[in-house]
């Protein structure tokens, strides 16, 4: 670079240098490592790496940049304009060249690592640098003079077009190479994929000339009782089609360690169960292929988060050893493999798959995707991860370190255990009220906006009807029936004498709330039983306690933010969660909902494969905590069965008035008159 | 290493170095790079690190070793020799210390990289260093409160107990590792696979403890005609069984470009020919192994030498470019694959191939491996090596650089097109004896030791037959004609009248030579016609003119020595070869057979990885010549039909006399009565 020669400035990095006239703006943005894309290598196919450049005074940058500083529109972007059309004020950075001192703007679109904020999902930028991405190669022909395979020709072109070594194939991949290049007259594009480690890259695929089709990624949230998962364009990042299924797992076990003990039970069960969960993820793939409207084939890797159950079943392995102390897992580091290996048949048959690593034998694949999301190890305030599921993961930490455990929450937070329980489906109540005048409850059911004591909400619910209580409605149920004061400390539902309302009745030797009857119309009748705020009480003492827990190793009694994460999560209301106790109390703004963290921790790896190398190791650097033996859970654990809010912890909701202690039989001790106003 | 340590000499490497008093044999030579083996690292379990110390003065070395040098025979030894004995004089490495000066010797028994000499194939040294081998590990336990997998603590223990790095393992090993990891009680044998690239070393097995039952290979010659194998022991290099079958795609072509015709013509035929050359690999490991009495499950790699053809549709590549200039490989280079890849899944289900490097479009792995095996890149003096098949490749160098080719011989060396041709079985005419003076012939037959005119011949092949004629046979019969006067210079057989014996008999317009008349007793009359001579003539001219084009490309017209390769080059007798003009003439004490070269080349690479990154080397460095447009080709071709020794080349043999010339018609010019002497 002479003094003299033409001086070039890249916007928005600011990157400058000066080059020879005659130099065409992409060799400079490489010379200079500015984030160009080109998937042609600069021969005027791809229109990835078109720029805009600027003219006048620039006194910042202390250029002035006239008409003339770049060449003239030449044909080959005369014809792509022609062809495809090329934005006004855009040139192709392969095509124009430098005469003069120029300032160039690297459009987003233009940059390979480009952020791309994902609205379907979260609102989150992501950096895209996916570990498959599609290259054209310009292959020399072959010379019998001087003879060499088609491949090393191929690979030959990699290393000097786009600085790619040791590329390798599989014979699949090569049986499709001849026909290609003599197809596209020695022009390819390749699929090639890039893992993080010591592995060599791989050309999943290979097609004649300029690859129009895309190449497709699926993140995969591979849970115990659903598999959700989001087909995403590699190129670009964004989500073509979002889809799930039951895991068809459960009919081996509601539970993990129901299926656990299938495998040790039956003989071969352990098996079963891996080509259940391979079978469904294949029409996984087939469904949201054919929903994304594209070919199967062109999905070319999965990443894979669960919990470390599945994570074993998924993998072939019995999880035998996850069901007793130590807990040990076969293998926790993260996993790249061909997905064939795991049967996973129905994409592009040399796709690949990233599992992601686990933390510990109860703190899965899953965790270290919330990890991923969330970065605690990034943040500055003492933030607590929760993700609520049948086990319950718990992250807690800062920049200073972070910390993991699982709790074992049971289904009951999903509706299983719960006498009028049911999955979030339409129908389901998902939202509770009460009247602390009136002790009468108000609630909405998924898939309809309406709440139960608006108008047309009959008619809007009609189709369905009002069938069951979900996750998130039977704690707004109890926290509300507490702090309406239905519930006492203990947990107790009041009877009708006590609370004034025949909204409690008697069941067996207890009493249960009605929420809803349905009856008159042949629907079912909806009641919170004291059985079920025993399950519920359970779940939240284990939840609260594993969270403690995590404080005292810390040494804290507050955190300063609360991340909810999961689908479960994203639906709990924070302040019945508080109330209920089952997270920490925390300023009711500091808690929020993250979504489907493991989820999008998961899409964060398919799209960027140094995020990978970032996962594997944050989980290095998690300690971890093994409730099942830590002396102070079970401590914990029996303390945090009471429902102890006697006061409003917010001063919006309305008071919560200490029930007298009804004993453990219908009407025992019959009091409590005094101090409650009686209603109806 | 203070100067006052003991100082320990090791024989036969005369590494030496002072160790502190207490320091294992086993870890001082390894320290000094003593190639001193062992499998359960140190443990005293494995026994391979056997030492001999030596005593008494040691005048060369300066040392003076007395009885008290090592410590005492210990417990693990003292219980080793009650379980499975220790030589008189033996020490276990692992176990004896050192406590003053000494002088040990390594017994090539307990090299890791000792020298084998295989007696059943070549007799010559082997190197061992297999990329497949058998580690011991000691595993640490798990822990909960610092949770890890298996598959990572075993990683661990390879690290730090065997260096070695990045191990990884499929899911189908995970599942056999927590079961043995607690039947071994934590200590586990792995089977390790470190390919020479740039892959990660691979955990093929694991087996509780120390596994016994040995690691096994295979060398595949894979031929257009028949398969065959040799199944070596990977830790001692011993050969534990041989074994071949015929190449089930004769069905579809006898040669290989028949069998690229039927990929280019049949809709699925390319396909149909992988499947078939696969399934029969199968067959021939499952068999092999029976032979040997092992599991195939025991049997971790195949190493594969083939022609491209036969390469191209084993990996199930449609040959079709190789049927056509430029005759471009789909891939040239060495291919390390999981043998499911290829469907092979006799073997242990992850047993790994390695596929040799092919040099061109028509010179192959196999001749790849003849390199391997021969070294002419290593030869001071100038060898050609010719391998001869239904394409002869031809080799011609020295340390100066390597030529290769290969010349479309087409099958008349195989006994094909010829017209009692035959394979050669039981019952072939191999050996060819002509009479000069009485022009009477006498032969040998494949399967018996006596010629025919011997006593007892008839007896000896009273089960068989003479059936036909074979390769060799037809070379000394063509050889032993010409040189007995029966042919001429051009390859005409005489007639009765020329010849003056009823052996030359017409055969429609031309004439035959009668070799053997069976027809009495049922048999066969087998004979030589004029078709044969032009059959064989086509066949050595262009065997001869590929010679001589290599030997044009250096400018030289004699070469020091020659090296005939293959089945076939193994029973050919040097001395007719070059009156035919097969070969360039060099001194009759030059010409050696190398045997099965190929398939040593593939038992080299089999049992040392090196030496697959050095034929690798040498490939890239062997220069190609084309026979196919190479100029001078067709000239040599076309020079090389004669059949030119008028005088006998070799003082042993016997007189070549011209033979009058004979018009193309039966007794045609009718002359040469004049300087012949008539016999009978």
């Amino acid at each position: 670079m002479a003094r003299t020669d033409p001086l070039i400035i890249f916007t928005p990095s600011g990157k400058r240098g000066r080059f020879p006239v005659g130099t065409p703006i992409l060799t400079a943005a490489r010379q200079l490592g500015v984030d160009l894309d080109s998937v042609c290598g600069g021969r005027g196919i791809c229109s990835k790496c078109q720029v805009a450049p600027s003219y006048g005074d620039f006194p910042k940058h202390g250029v002035t940049v006239t008409r003339t500083a770049l060449s003239d529109w030449n044909a080959v972007e005369a014809r792509y304009d022609r062809v495809r059309g090329l934005a006004r004020g855009r040139r192709l950075g392969c095509q124009a060249t430098i005469r003069g001192d120029a300032v160039i703007d690297v459009p987003p679109e233009s940059q390979v690592h480009r952020q791309v904020v994902r609205k379907a999902a979260l609102d989150r930028p992501m950096t895209m640098a996916p570990a498959t991405r599609l290259v054209l190669a310009e292959v020399a022909v072959p010379d019998m003079h001087s003879p060499s395979g088609d491949l090393e020709r191929l690979c030959a072109a990699l290393r000097t077009q786009w600085g790619i070594d040791h590329a390798r194939a599989d014979p699949a991949v090569l049986c499709k190479l001849q026909p290609a290049l003599r197809k596209g007259g020695w022009q390819v594009s390749v699929a090639l994929h890039t893992p993080a480690g010591a592995e060599v890259p791989q050309i999943l695929d290979v097609w004649p000339g300029l690859h129009q089709g895309g190449l497709y990624g699926l993140a995969v949230d591979l849970g115990s009782t659903t598999i959700a998962a989001h087909l995403c364009d590699l190129a670009s990042g964004e989500v073509r089609a979002s889809s799930g299924l039951m895991n068809p797992q459960i009919r081996f076990g509601e539970d993990l360690m129901s299926r656990v003990s299938y495998a040790m039970m039956t003989p071969g069960g352990a098996a079963e169960m891996t080509a259940a969960v391979r079978e469904a993820l294949n029409t996984l793939v087939a469904g949201i292929a054919d929903a994304a409207g594209i070919s199967p084939a062109l999905i070319f890797e999965l990443t894979i988060v669960c919990n470390p159950v599945m994570h074993h079943l998924l993998l072939g392995i019995d999880p035998v050893e996850l069901g007793q102390a130590p807990f040990a897992l076969a293998v926790s580091g993260a996993i790249t493999l061909p997905a064939q290996t795991l049967d996973l048949t129905a994409g592009s048959p040399q796709a690949q798959t990233y599992i992601l690593p686990c933390i510990a034998g109860h703190v899965g694949a899953d965790a270290a995707a919330v990890a991923l999301s969330e970065r605690p190890d990034q943040s500055e305030d003492l933030v607590m991860i929760v993700d609520v599921g049948t086990n319950a993961e718990i992250l807690l930490g800062n920049t200073q370190g972070v910390l993991a455990c699982s709790s074992p929450t049971g289904p009951a937070f999903e509706g299983a255990q719960i006498s009028a329980g049911q999955r979030a489906a339409p129908g389901a109540i998902e939202r509770v009220k009460i009247d602390p005048e009136t002790l009468e409850p108000r609630f909405r059911v998924v898939g309809c906006a309406l709440w139960s004591d608006e108008p047309g909400f009959a008619a809007a619910t009609a189709a369905t009807g009002v069938t069951g209580i979900c996750g998130s409605g039977i704690i707004e149920a109890l926290a509300e029936m507490r702090m309406a004061g239905v519930l006492d400390a203990s947990g107790l539902i009041g009877g009708p004498e006590a609370t004034g309302t025949r909204r409690c009745e008697p069941e067996g030797r207890t009493f249960a709330y009605v929420l809803h009857d349905g009856s008159a119309g042949g629907g079912p009748r909806i009641s919170v039983t004291q059985g079920d705020v025993r399950a519920i009480q359970l779940a939240k003492s284990a939840l609260y306690a594993g969270a403690r827990l995590l404080m005292d190793q810390l040494g804290v009694d507050k955190v300063d933010r609360i991340v909810l994460a999961g689908a479960f999560g994203a639906h709990i209301s924070p302040k019945h969660a508080m109330v209920l106790g089952m997270i920490p109390d925390a300023p009711l703004d500091k808690v929020t909902s993250a979504g489907n963290a493991a989820g999008h921790g998961a899409r964060i790896a398919l799209c960027n494969r140094t995020a990978r190398a970032e996962i594997e190791g944050i989980v290095s650097r998690i300690h971890k905590v093994e409730t099942a033996v830590a002396p102070g859970f079970q401590a914990h654990f029996i303390n945090a069965s009471a429902i102890p809010h006697a006061t409003d912890p917010f001063p919006e909701l309305a008071r919560v008035v200490p029930l007298p202690q009804v004993a453990h039989g219908a009407g025992g001790a019959g009091a409590g008159k005094g101090g409650r106003r009686r209603r109806r």
